[in-house]
């Protein structure tokens, strides 16, 4: 295998190889990135076994070839050598020499047979979408996941088909988070629900770009392609629980609050939350709310907002830390707020939409 | 006590004395920021029973008082407010009542009289120097300090006053840098030496800025004082070694390198180091240095990098994460180092100067 590079051209693509590669692999190969050159096309490939990446790209190549490169370590050399270098990659025997102007580097490879690539099934489901809202959806959906739950379920992201829509849902039994979005069903198959799991969620999150998407859905299996880059993972096999039953229905007071005021007041108020049992009060008066917090030693902090609300007073009590998760969700000026009672699950959502929603359990005190 | 101020004038303040103050004190005084208002004034202290910061302020008050508060707390409190609020301080019994317009927070305060100031002693050595060449000296040696060596004088920074001039060493035993800075030394002992301990080197980073500082030094007590800020702390009793032995005489041989170029070159051969004895040896050749390094699966790297140098071949091995340091030590586009054999250590400097110097101890292959 031989061929040439400009550094700029390969850079970004090691980036991504180097994140998905194992760090601490069982199998050294997990560590490595496949390179795969033939005529005038490259690609490179890497998995954990639980997440793979591909990437396909247009260029000449003197001699064909493919072996698997140790790809943290060709990525940090790639990174360190000067901008727009032209990189000479040749294989000769079991290792790859890099030219690279006045430098010269010797790195072991591992064959190509050795190269475990990921099972992927047959899909049952498939259809386009925008990258963009995918990616916001994964963003808004990754702030309520669980981390290491038993319920293994709750480690992921329900990635729901119904006609032609897809929706986005993570809950971690506290609060739950949803993101609906346009999906262009390409099979009969009407209605699908598979999960994520939180590594593919946060690798999506950072190869997930503009343009168009298509995924491509089995019961094992989810394959995301943009062109250029085909992502792929295992799913996590369980069903997930019936999020439609925590969705408040007729929620009858709803108020509007500044985000970046909200921001601002719930930082103060977390000063002086307790540190076993973070809890945040809210008292909801005629266009005003009233945070507040008082931590084990009797500390105590009382903070002010003004906000759009109209109906009776209430009190109700959140965990603060997820109360402050409420600022990461939207990004518009604006949130609306719905509440029923203090028992209820409280309603956030954008002011005129319903999408994304986040729906937050409150602490009985 | 009661006092009022803008947030602005007292949040750069409580950062610095959040960051002395003990996050984990054994006495819950040593987490307090003391504030003492009287008269047209008040001061701020913290202390960790190893530095002390004491800041003064010109400021109106509405009654004279003084309370030790959590200065964690009450850092982060005025942080999260909207800037330029004004903070209402007023101490009522064993609370601290903050108003800040629409926000009120009751802190637990202790009384003035537990605080534990920080010894310090009449000094024997006293003078003024320019805050910004201190700092730099400050600098350069925090690189080379040990890091809880048994040997605990190595796990600082020597002051040596000569004079009419001061001088900054660290060594950790395999390299040392120094710097020497005009010193206006008004006291009658003309030399002095003292240890500042590494914690006091990093605080002293954070708060000397530009202008002025007076400096008193006692065998057991360091004290700088900038017109607005007094920082003391103790020092390290031992004695430091004779470094001046350390000190190569008559290099013959030297070359001159471009700082970046150096930097990338470097940061490629270190790739492919070995994890557990990071070497990279140097060939100096007319006017070509030879960067090569090797790991424990025999990977190689070879970086050719152009510089100035007119003397005999020479080849010379350094750990890789020390050569990289000379990097930081110095701000220049170039450096100067000079060599006299594989045997002896490299000394770099700045091109045109000695001050400040990086000494750096082979490796023997």
């Amino acid at each position: 295998m031989k061929l040439t590079m400009d550094r700029e051209d390969i850079l970004p693509i090691l980036a991504n190889m180097a994140n998905i590669a194992d760090r601490r692999p069982i199998q050294p190969i997990l560590a490595h990135v496949l390179i795969e050159a033939a005529g005038q096309h490259c690609r490179f490939i890497a998995t954990d076994q639980e997440v793979q990446l591909s990437v396909d790209k247009d260029h000449p190549v003197d001699t064909p070839g493919s072996c698997a490169v140790p790809a943290r370590k060709l990525y940090d050399i790639c990174r360190a050598l000067p901008e727009h270098t032209p990189l000479e990659f040749h294989k000769d025997g079991e290792k790859l020499l890099l030219k690279a102007v006045k430098s010269r580097f010797t790195l072991h490879v591992l064959p190509a047979e050795q190269f475990p690539y990921l099972n992927i099934h047959s899909s049952r489901c498939q259809g386009d979408c925008e990258a963009t809202l995918f990616r916001e959806a994964l963003a808004v959906t990754a702030n309520t996941m669980a981390q290491n739950d038993a319920r293994i379920f709750l480690n992921g992201v329900l990635l729901e088909v119904q006609g032609q829509e897809m929706r986005l849902v993570a809950t971690d039994g506290h609060r739950l988070s949803m993101m609906t979005l346009p999906f262009a069903n390409s099979l009969e198959e009407k209605s699908f629900q598979c999960i994520l799991p939180r590594k593919a969620v946060m690798e999506l999150l950072r190869i997930v770009n503009g343009g168009n998407i298509h995924l491509s859905l089995s019961d094992t299996s989810f394959v995301l392609d943009d062109g250029d880059q085909q992502f792929a993972c295992k799913l996590i096999d369980a069903k997930y629980p019936d999020y439609r039953r925590v969705i408040p229905q007729g929620h009858p007071f709803s108020a509007m609050l500044d985000r970046q005021n909200f921001k601002c007041a719930l930082q103060q108020s977390e000063v002086l939350v307790s540190d076993r049992n973070p809890t945040t009060q809210v008292h909801l008066g005629k266009n005003l709310m009233t945070l507040s917090s008082r931590n084990e030693e009797q500390e105590e902090g009382e903070i002010e907002l003004s906000i759009e609300y109209q109906n009776d007073e209430m009190n109700i009590a959140f965990n603060s830390r997820y109360l402050t998760d409420s600022i990461q969700i939207f990004s518009q000026e604006n949130i609306r707020m719905r509440i029923k009672d203090g028992n209820s699950a409280a309603v956030f959502t954008p002011p005129d939409s319903d999408n994304p929603v986040y729906i937050l359990m409150p602490v009985r005190l």
